[in-house]
């Protein structure tokens, strides 16, 4: 391994894709709303499609548009919005089963080695997430997959989202250590392009189906990273953590 | 059980006094320093006087006197201030010794019941730190003990300290719970007071040995708390988390 990650004082992990597969999750979850509605779109395109809005929904609070919101609020906004694209009327849809759907983002699957992975790596060095999920949902997603973090960092005590500086440094700086001992493990060469420049440490971990069968993004390190592994097993291997 | 603990969402915990024993840990760790420096006071007493300095520090922030800062800062002034009462030069005292003194309070032994019974009730319900102390010593301290929390809620997000109603309110929020479905443990009638005032679910868990073997403060329950158990085991079965 490389000299600055000896002395890490905090791993953040970037969540959504990185360790756990939101698409399957998502799916899975919208596969019987969908049916039972007569929506007639694929559950995995509807995923993807989902997925698509969450980055526009976040710019809008990134660039001060509208003041800050929890994910969960932008998710549900979201999910109304490509329903009603779908040809749904959502003011006739049950709101415990909108409710519910919402939290699919609650209930997905680490990837097979994440468990495993995190629990080597947590024997020595504090964990912690750094996503733009809200504490809530971190803290139901992590007791569904059996996560077992240090500390829920991330987006909601900065009230902003990554990329934007605030979310790493706020992070760093909630964990106790200087942004040089922070290190940010994420499937998304953006993310720890974000992160290098604030200071941090950056591991890229490839998620190749994070995005199905197709995907054509992040499938490899775009920059030298302080450390690049094939999964969470291969990464506390190389962080010495038995 | 009382009827409104079973629909909790989220059980805080008050952690100095509740969870673990501060008194016995800061003493363990102030005797050989004390000694080394021939600083002639008994560390139980040294524990209790820094204890004792803490409230006053806090009090501070809490009326606006002094913008916000973490425990561990306050901790250290206390420090230094006890240790000059106690006729030392703090300037000629090692820095690293200083340091390392202060993290006292993230070495601290949990008290007999308390992993056993945080296990169980985690099983059914989310449980996370509602305290006065920093994110990062929190951290530590469950490291230390082996405390697994879904959260470490409580004053840094609050940007105050308890009693203050923002740092139970606030940590309600991030946990996603109305404030009546947040339950706070504690070994302080005085905390529950404020807490209940904010809405929120109160259990008193007695520990008649925090402040050593004279303790004559919060020996019982002082009002009708929504449960009292005599430890976390108690409370577990109370709860009915096997």
């Amino acid at each position: 391994m490389t000299a600055p990650l000896h002395h890490a004082g905090f791993f953040g992990f970037d969540v959504f894709g990185t360790v756990v597969d939101w698409r399957s999750g998502v799916a899975r979850a919208a596969r019987p709303f969908l049916q039972r509605y007569g929506i007639g779109v694929d559950p995995f395109a509807f995923a993807d499609q989902w997925r698509a809005l969450y980055q526009p929904a976040m710019e809008q609070v990134r660039t001060g548009a509208r003041p800050w919101v929890r994910l969960d609020v932008l998710q549900r906004e979201n999910l109304e919005l490509l329903l009603a694209r779908h040809g749904a009327d959502v003011a006739t849809l049950a709101e415990d089963e909108l409710a519910d759907l919402n939290r699919a983002w609650e209930r997905l699957d680490p990837w097979p080695d994440a468990v495993a992975g995190l629990t080597r790596i947590r024997r020595r060095f504090p964990i912690g997430t750094v996503s733009n999920s809200h504490v809530a949902g971190m803290v139901q997603l992590a007791r569904f997959g059996g996560l077992a973090w240090d500390a829920i960092l991330g987006a909601e005590m900065a009230h902003d989202y990554k990329p934007q500086p605030q979310v790493y440094l706020k992070s760093a700086d909630v964990a106790g250590v200087p942004p040089h001992r922070f290190v940010l493990v994420a499937a998304h060469n953006g993310d720890l392009r974000a992160a290098r420049a604030c200071g941090l440490r950056t591991v890229f971990v490839p998620r190749p189906l994070e995005h199905g069968p197709g995907q054509d993004t992040d499938l490899e390190a775009e920059d030298d990273w302080d450390l690049v592994a094939g999964d969470f097993l291969e990464l506390a291997d190389l962080l010495g953590c038995p």
